[in-house]
């Protein structure tokens, strides 16, 4: 049904965000107008706030609308000596979340992509290979996606590193903890069993 | 983990939007900064506006912008007598999309909740028996919801229209269509059984 013209624009407009449809549109449009008008406010505010000021990391290249983000301002981060590649800032949340490393990122925002036209500078791999120049890293660790794409990717950033005499790895792949043999994949089987290593007693 | 500040807000205050916690905001986010910023200015622009200007309609409550909201501006719906009762203006679309119905509407915004404090004023009822008053219904149709308090607000609009000499209706209540018997309620089943009608040959 067509609402007042701008009614209906606020609920196009809310389209823009990742999964919402014209009928969740619909149902976050109610929920401001009727009992959310002050968070509503708040959230177009630090909206257009984040949009003019969020920019990305100049080091790292997360996004942040400081210079340095909170980890590459760390000195602990610093002091770690190992630098993590992935392909986006949610992939430094996931991995966050472990909290099993301690050490900086590289956000490459993307992989490459020769078909899109992406290729290593957009990716900021020239200031990776001066970043890798200029300071001294025990290990590079690889965590990009492993999809045909992130490999390739992977492959090309190892070389980077190794020219630069850093120790490069590859996060593991293989069947997911508490996942079911039968349910997984072929080819992440595959690399399952070509990763496999000795059995501990 | 914790971001750059206003990064950190951005993530807090999507969190407005009915359904969306933590982890869809952080996606949110992430994906009007990557690649939606054009949209994304787009969005706090409307929204902005939106909260601003839209109101409810003067005759039926709905939300709109202007004094009359389309359906009510809408000769034909005028000439056609019939006045829908409704808790929400998503309760509006619901009907209109069945396409069955051609009259006006009137939007309660809730519906009688004496605990929390809601009574008739805050439904417009008062205006709402002003506007029975003041012109001639053939049939004011019931369509709050089949809860405890839709039920009561139904009742006392019934009888504000009553006194008005409105005929009175309410949407039947049942087994869905399509549904199975062993799955519905009790209570739907008899409120089924109650409205039973003679079988048609
Ligand atoms: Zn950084
Ligand atoms: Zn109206």
């Amino acid at each position: 049904m067509r609402f007042s013209p701008l009614l209906d624009e606020l609920i196009k407009s809310l389209q823009v965000l990742p999964g919402v449809g014209p009928k969740s549109a619909q149902r976050m449009a109610f929920a401001l107008l009727e009992r959310q008008r002050a968070g509503g406010r708040k959230l177009a505010h630090v909206l257009s706030r984040s949009l003019d000021h969020i920019g990305h990391c100049r080091q790292c290249r997360t996004f942040t609308e400081e210079a340095l983000c909170p980890l590459c301002a760390n000195p602990k981060r610093a002091a770690n000596g190992q630098l993590c590649i992935v392909e986006s800032p949610a992939d430094v949340v996931a991995i966050e979340q472990t909290g099993q490393y301690r050490g900086r990122y590289f956000v490459l925002m993307g992989h490459l992509s020769p078909l899109d036209g992406i290729g290593p500078e957009d990716l900021g791999l020239d200031r990776l290979a001066d970043w890798l120049a200029a300071e001294v890293f025990e290990e590079l660790i690889l965590a990009t996606n492993p999809t045909v794409e992130g490999e390739a990717t992977a492959y090309f950033i190892a070389d980077i590193a190794r020219r630069q005499g850093v120790r490069v790895s590859r996060i593991a792949h293989g069947v997911p903890i508490g996942g079911e043999l039968e349910l997984v994949d072929g080819n992440t089987l595959s690399h399952s069993l070509m990763g496999r290593k000795a059995f501990a007693d």
